[in-house]
């Protein structure tokens, strides 16, 4: 169902320990619009964690099960949701509309399992350094039934087009799913990939996985939206030349440099929802909204 | 079979580029005993690969298939070995046996999914910096067809004991066989990890993975090698912790601080054959040797 403004909304850390200034500013931007309920541990830390699994588990169980929200946001990724999903109740959650990326990816994933659209987007640390156009984007997503406007990348890898619903998220927490129960389904679909911080090698480590579990194919095309960070210095290559051979050599259409993942734009994407790829325009166009009327 | 001095063995590099004059050092080591082949441009640089993967493939093919060589050994570990596993022909290998470990996990996984035994020992580049006990038990190892001596660890994370075929090698390769067919057979199993310069938070995304494919459900015991340089400065916590942490949660007879992997000593290991572990006396008994007479 599509968000009204004071809607009641949860906010969870399933994952890391988060810096708690640029987290009251994103919270702020949530609750100009909407009703956001916390715990007062949420501000947990134990080790890289957000507090121990019981207290991330229960968090987000009782925010998954509530179903006078309409909508769950989180903090921040980092690490840990993989930890928690044995122990979430899937399978009885609400209809309300789970937010977030990176380390959650892990939950966007489980849910797709279910069958369940969720929105890849900002975490809260985040949302706050988002600029407007972001922001509202977000919001429209929330609310509106119609698709969203199309994004556009900046590079086509591999030309070609594709439909399909749309997987993915975090490439390195997406690979930790590969043998697991909660890899979502991937026959037909559009696979978004982004990370941060992760070495050419480690990419290729990781593409390298998902081609030889079969996942290439399966898909029929891939998005690539930012990889932040992923230089290494003092080599003759970049993050882009090693993703490019990668994509090239799996042969699937793909299109690089959306505005998804953690650099300066973050625009947020439903996943489970159908969209196409035109690679060779590097365009995504959305052909459902999030939220049904 | 048993190796005999002056055996051809043969030298390659499918993984990552290397130091020439540490690999030079190990070269020499084990060219006073037996009779190294290797290609010239086997100190081929390629981005983070020791050549294309062609050069790569056809060269280790190549040893693979040589009915006339004794032993195959690898000049590095790092990244790569994984992109070559469609085109080894690993059904059609001779009996000579594999060595190696870090990257080359891999290749040691799909051989034992095939059924054959193979050496997790070090690399020519760590070689030359291993003792004379460590190169003595090498070619112990290689050449008896008598079952080593036992290694003993220094920690008993969880206590019990536990017997079955010993698996496993680096965990950051060993967790990117999952969902591939590449994963050795681990029912029953003793599965030995170590690894290198993994902040704790990625050994726990790692071990998570494992766990939620279900592989702690099906070994029966685990042996922990070096995990060197695994430190998350600034914290209160050390990789030791958190192993020992995953260890209980996993539920598995595990010991931990065996002489195997990155660290000083690499005392190698006949993956495939059959160990006991007792993890109250950390105490890893071989029941048989890598090679039958």
């Amino acid at each position: 169902l599509p968000l009204r403004p004071r809607d009641t909304v949860h906010v969870v850390a399933p994952s890391g320990p988060f810096d708690r200034p640029l987290f009251d500013v994103g919270l702020a931007v949530i609750a100009e619009r909407y009703s956001p309920v916390l715990r007062p541990d949420l501000g947990s830390a134990w080790r890289y964690l957000a507090g121990d699994d019981s207290r991330r588990a229960e968090e987000l169980s009782h925010a998954l099960l509530d179903s006078s929200a309409r909508a769950i946001f989180c903090a921040r990724g980092g690490y840990g949701s993989a930890r928690l999903l044995p122990r979430l109740p899937l399978a009885d959650a609400a209809p309300s509309l789970f937010t977030g990326f990176s380390d959650l990816t892990s939950v966007h994933a489980a849910l797709q399992v279910l069958g369940r659209v969720s929105i890849h987007g900002p975490v809260l640390t985040q949302l706050g350094k988002q600029p407007p156009e972001v922001r509202d984007y977000f919001f429209r997503l929330l609310e509106s039934p119609e698709a969203p406007p199309p994004l556009t990348g900046t590079a086509t890898y591999v030309p070609g087009t594709a439909e399909g619903h749309l997987v993915g998220g975090n490439l390195s927490v997406f690979a930790t799913l590969l043998g697991t129960p909660y890899l979502p389904p991937l026959d037909g679909a559009v696979l978004l990939l982004e990370d941060v911080t992760e070495r050419p090698y480690r990419l290729d480590r990781m593409w390298t996985q998902l081609r030889l579990a079969g996942v290439f194919s399966r898909v029929r095309g891939i998005v690539l939206g930012d990889f932040t960070a992923c230089e290494e210095r003092g080599t003759d290559y970049t993050s882009g030349d090693v993703l490019r051979d990668l994509a090239r050599e799996s042969g699937v259409p793909c299109a690089a440099g959306f505005p998804i993942g953690h650099g300066a734009l973050n625009y947020p994407v439903a996943l489970g929802t159908h969209v196409r790829l035109d690679a060779d325009s590097a365009r995504l166009t959305f052909l459902e909204g999030a939220v049904r009327a």
